[in-house]
């Protein structure tokens, strides 16, 4: 089977590879993963199966044909310019997240005979304040952000082409997912992974709203859960509704932090130094604090535990089980 | 007052302009109304104020700019491809109902200090089965057809726009429009104003659907109302959803047979033949059966009293008040 993962070089996009190289998808085994993003996404280990790599602009006139010009039968796209920068930065993040995606739709329609399976990394930002304690499958969509307008027109674009016979598409809305390894990037709620992660490694980090503050999340383990369920689920029970409110913990700020602290100690926790930004608090404030995730569920899409769970996952998948002296 | 209708040359259009010679909008005088259609939208008889007209296609590349050189107020956008165009015609209703909306957004947001009144004539085509009984203002948008992709897509850029500063939006979600005058267009729901219309014409109607199927709908005098009201109306209170489900009349087509009957006779309803079609049904048929207007009602917007009421403005405005005999 041939897959394609656009994203590829993102934290989400290389532990799907690892997990499709363990795992293979839905039984059947990867004979080649084509893989794009804007920097160079070559793996850094060898892989079982053929890896073709692109690097560039995705939404690039004619980069989309290129990309699907090999009919791959599961599209990952997992890529997208991220919300604090497609605030800032309003005309690109129309450009990469719109129309980009549109072009890769309309280069997949103008291939005869060919339907993929389309698996979107939607997000929690299509909601926005004022929303119900928990928001369900049926919520209106009235994003508080250009990024998440941008994800909510995508939305409506593959369940339009899923319902033409286009592709067969199904858009997951992910919690806010954390924690995240590496640096933090330019989401909104990178402080969210910066919160546990930054005391961890021995440096502070920073705390930009309320203790109080409740929000939706989940580990990047249960993220590529999802996106490999997503692949080779039947999506016959679906209809014509292909967006999905996906399974997440809900905790608060403060929550996280005590659970740190019950980890890893009172010196560790004390690295979190409050600095209040009112953007950062409006926009991720704005988001959902709880999904009715029943359909999901009903669908075989598993979560995490709890938010110790998601802490531990994270000890043990990015710092070897190792924590730092108390 | 300087005024834009895009779509000028359409039955609201034309109705819309005749309302503002006779009324101005919102206590003020319009000083020039720059029209725009497809076809010459040049008016029948002089109004009281100046008229710019343009044709062609306003999604063609610099079109949108010359249409707000001029820094209109108020813009009206009741261009559209409509439904069943929209579904036949795939790339045709995405080039005009989306990126001609967005054309035009671009435009405005490239002249500085320019913060237009924006009025958009959307549809209850954005809901979608399976609906609630009662649809209200949160309920998702889950389009059954392109055309309503399209217009749940141009809602999002008019909430977002909005949001940043560059445009001062509402959305209208039109009832189906009922009873137009004219010659049948290629909307989907164009069949429930040929049901009153051919017959009290001394024409044969045909009806493709289920007498019991129930439909949302307003006068073409309600429909412009709304549009004017929308034009003046204090944007405060809406806050960033700047979409509005609009008051309309729910109404069985039995009940609508019923009422032409009693209104007309029995010869003129018997003129009414069946031919069930398939897609009508299921398309018409998957749109809402009634809103819940809470929200426009509190801001002012006044709809129909019932359907007795809407055929009665009909007969009085297209026929001259006169029946056919019995």
């Amino acid at each position: 089977m041939k897959i394609l993962i656009l994203g590829a070089a993102g934290m989400l996009g290389r532990k799907l590879l690892s997990r499709l190289a363990a795992e293979g998808l839905g039984g059947a085994a990867v004979t080649t993963a084509v893989l794009h993003d804007v920097v160079d996404p070559a793996p850094a280990s060898p892989l079982p199966f053929a890896v073709e790599c692109h690097s560039g602009d995705y939404a690039a006139p004619g980069a989309a044909e290129k990309l699907v010009a090999g009919r791959p039968a599961v599209i990952f796209h997992l890529a997208s310019i991220v919300s604090g920068e497609a605030e800032a930065r309003f005309e690109e993040g129309y450009r990469v997240n719109l129309d980009g995606t549109r072009a890769l739709l309309e280069a997949i329609r103008a291939l005869p005979d060919y339907r993929p399976r389309v698996v979107f990394a939607s997000s929690l930002a299509v909601f926005g304040a004022p929303c119900p304690e928990v928001v369900d499958d049926d919520y209106l969509c009235a994003p508080s952000s250009s990024y998440g307008v941008q994800k909510a027109m995508v939305e409506l674009l593959l369940a339009d082409y899923s319902r033409r016979g286009f592709i067969d598409a199904l858009a997951l809305r992910l919690p806010t997912v954390c924690v995240r390894p590496g640096r933090p990037n330019a989401a909104l709620s990178g402080f969210l992974s910066s919160l546990m992660r930054e005391p961890l490694n021995g440096e502070e980090a920073v705390l930009p709203v309320d203790e109080a503050m409740r929000v939706w999340i989940a580990s990047p383990r249960a993220a590529v859960s999802y996106l490999l369920h997503a692949a080779s689920l039947d999506t016959g029970p679906l209809g014509a509704r292909r967006s999905l409110n996906m399974p997440g913990v809900s905790v608060t700020v403060g929550e996280q932090i005590a659970a740190l602290r019950a980890r890893a100690g009172a010196r560790v926790a004390g690295l979190i130094r409050r600095a209040p930004d009112p953007t950062v608090a409006r926009v991720v404030g704005s988001w959902p604090q709880r999904f009715d995730a029943a359909r999901a569920r009903a669908l075989g899409f598993v979560g995490d535990a709890d938010f110790a769970a998601i802490l531990d996952t994270y000890i043990a998948e990015e710092l070897g089980g190792r924590l730092p002296a108390p």
